[in-house]
């Protein structure tokens, strides 16, 4: 099968849709990977990377389109993606179509592609395999993003989250304890923030107060 | 020497001045103790106890006051107490004159006894050896006092220190941040109360900061 | 739909059975409440805030049983509120019907009214969402009563549950490993005790070794 | 007495030399506080504040300096500033002498002013009351920054402290177990990392090594 | 029924088929209990410990083997015992029979005797409930063992699991993250060794990533 | 200078007094350093390693003590040792004098050598530099010894330290809470026992007691 991996092109996006450890185990398949031309950097991968590992590097998102079964990206297909897109591919990614335009949506729709969407993916036991890490990652860098926004470097009012002796720890508040809220919740306790968790869901509430041993102030909203 | 051992005669005072096990090791250096007969009861050591110890059983507090060369007390004297001492007698305690009414300290320092401030007694190193352990069992009483004060049923407002999930913790403001503060803000944490530590002294405040691993708001007051 | 509110007339039951809010959800939904005068104070609702979200305020028992479509309550009826039910009402509280006198069950069951055991709700997944919290109140109450019973003061053979330096703690024993023994077993460790844990199901037991870090000792009974 | 408190004028200088609380204590004793315009702004305080606490604003570093008989500064003072100070005035600040280039401590000499540095005040047991707390805020800011510095958003490599399930943590290594060393060591581990610390003194490792329970691995250098 | 409970014969095998508990519980209902003299001896329990609980004591595997319906074992049986069974009767033990011998299972098979691996034992939840407990007790002792062997008076190259201040603790490599190596882990992580953890379930390392809060390194292999 | 590193020959006695380190910074110096043949294989370092560090291997005994001002031992020496040193030499090692043989002592004096005990040097604030270190080692091998000797395989009774769910751990009593006794309950509580710990000093228990947050139990002996 032909594999397209297109470079992607959003600012501040700088995952790419596989690694070469991922083109190695699909090239061993038999399958031929075709990763357009410093689509890794942004994660630390360079050309050679993909090609010591089986790759064939193309030049242009057109290429890395045009040649594949199936493309592997990560974020949303811009409308320019979309227009590149066939009939008959299959294009896979974090589509987050719910929260996407509706043209969007129907550009896709009109292309009679197959699009699968990673974090919609669910196992029988209900649980998320790709939606979950990817949330563990958000809610573990949401407090350290809030601790750097607090910094006055930073434009901030000058907090330090867990305070100095002498000096209060921040109060912070979380809505919803998913788990993006408790990883968060985790971390900004790591960093000796007082932490107050609000969910409509009790039993969600119980799971976290044993997991944080009460430290972590639990609401029902 | 002889040593007498009253009974303590105030209400909610259950100590005794001398154990059987120090009965013993007084008797086996020579020395004879006259205890005053259910002085250990509320101690929760029988007559029996003292006898089996080597002490001598006395039926009265002049007895006990009466025979001795040094008297082991718990609490200050009362002002009956002091009409037993005779001069040239000791007398050992927790005496806590710096909040004695005056006429008790004068009455005192007339009967020409000599007398010992447990909780003045102070080592080389400044570390007051008897105080700190009365110091640490108060301040965790402390903490059971008052959860058990705020339980509906001891005339409280019904509240759990520690909550439950979906409901937040108490907070607590201890002001003074030594030995009672330091371990009744232990057990306040323990018991999932949310705590505030008050002290003008910061270096104490980073000490019991490092010791909760900021688990414990510190605020120079 | 009229909803009645009686105040709870048992000794040392300061529960009532709506609160304030929950007057004002169901008011807003259409429904009136008639709540019996002082009702709430034991828990700390005041008539006027009551009567603020939206409830009526009636003077009697009669009155609270006798408007009312469905009567909320806490504590299992007495044989007096029993007698004041009508036919086709409804009744919710903790019933607790399993360790009720039989002829409180039959009076009831002639009354052919609707009654529900709040703790008797279960869920589609087994789990008891009433319940639970209430058994995890109990569980951490337990230790703090227990605390509170050991001091001399209470009675109690003056024992401090952590012990301080020099003096070893005490040795708790709880039969049962539910929700009310492991709250209880947690409140009890984070006051110093020495905790075992004894139950008939080798998995809870697991789930209790892991979940205290083996600080409590488990055994099969 | 007269008291200047001119404004910071370094970049990332958000501090100032005095808060309105302090203004409050010193008016109460008697003296006069001179606030340069807008000086506490960076750390939260507008003139109003300073005002209310009976400060007078003046509106230009050589007012703050001219009228006052001792200045309280935060940063080293710059070149313009040492021109503003007089003979027989008193500069209070950060000065960081050792680390300053010989004009301006040459300057600074030639004025013939007191000048004494914070982060020199050293108490009879060797502790230093000011230089700790602030060594203790940078230390926990020092892993804050180096959070936000690895993420790629920032120009980093993408690296999340703590890792995620199924990905490494990564390797911090600190130089130097003092208060910096140690607080930068405790925020490092509290966000997941891996930490190894260097130090020439064991005994600052023993420490350390108790403090954090073995979590830290400890070199000597 | 009659019971068999023969003395293990392997070298290192302590264990034996039937405690003296166990022997007290099915007399109790009614069974008879044949034990082979000295087969409690490496766990502890005497003839007499069994004779007070109700066993009767035989002198050699043979009768062990030829009076009972069912036979208690630990270990998987040697061809020695395989020959002892007879037609019809029931051996019990952890077999392990997937990693044993063919010649062995096709001579278990010849006897026409049913057999029950212990370690197969599986509820309706999926669980092992004998093999957890068995499990747990291997990962524990993994490490303690490892510790032992990593000593120089053992052939050892001197090396201290957890270190010392100024010594880098000892890292360890677990494959596999089931109840052997979680709970090897947990012991390697008391005794302060750096572990981490390998394996190809993402979501069982993230179960162990929340367990020990990020203490253990996760790595997909 | 030259330095004498003799091979030691006690059995169980792995270490050796200078490490190829330890040869690199004397060489440095201007020192020379002669190490007998085969003394680091224990401790893991090979003749060639303590060559290109800058040593000369010498290959006896004779010719290590013979040729050096300075012997630098680990053990006690044996009496053939004591034979070898020369009047004005200098040698050091963990000597424990105190519990040595007394015909060794006066052999020892007999030879007008300088001797300094490690174990014994004492900086001006009381501590022990060396002695603790290695009473650290101690304390920690102590538990994971302990554990080894406790397994059947190793004649022992069969019990593990930290028990597993529905067994109970072990009880460990150690006598004194000196640097040894805390470090082996440090690492007795890792894995899991119960552990109480005797002193007749109470500020060392109390001491413990706090940074073993009440895990430990303290008596005074």
């Amino acid at each position: 099968m032909n594999i397209g991996v297109p470079k992607e092109r959003r600012p501040y996006e700088f995952r790419v849709g596989l690694s070469p450890m991922g083109v190695g185990l699909l090239a061993a398949a038999g399958h031929t990977c075709f990763v357009e031309a410093s689509a890794g950097l942004g994660a630390g991968f360079s050309d050679d990377d993909y090609l010591r590992a089986g790759a064939r590097i193309v030049y242009s998102a057109d290429e890395a389109f045009g040649r594949a079964d199936v493309i592997l990206k990560v974020a949303r297909p811009t409308m320019d993606e979309i227009r590149l897109l066939a009939e008959g591919q299959t294009l896979l990614g974090l589509l987050h179509l719910a929260s996407a335009r509706p043209d969007k949506v129907e550009a896709l729709a009109r292309k009679q592609a197959t699009t699968i969407a990673y974090e919609m993916i669910r196992l029988d036991d209900g649980s998320l395999p790709v939606l979950r890490p990817l949330s563990q990652i958000g809610g573990r860098m949401t407090a350290q993003i809030a601790a750097s926004l607090l910094l006055n470097g930073r434009g901030g009012k000058g907090v330090l989250l867990g305070g100095v002796p002498g000096v209060a720890p921040a109060e912070v508040v979380i809505l919803g304890a998913g788990t993006v809220g408790t990883e968060a919740a985790r971390t900004f306790l790591a960093l000796g923030a007082h932490v107050t968790l609000l969910d409509r869901d009790l039993a969600r509430l119980q799971t976290c107060e044993a997991r944080f041993e009460g430290r972590v102030t639990t609401l029902v909203s």
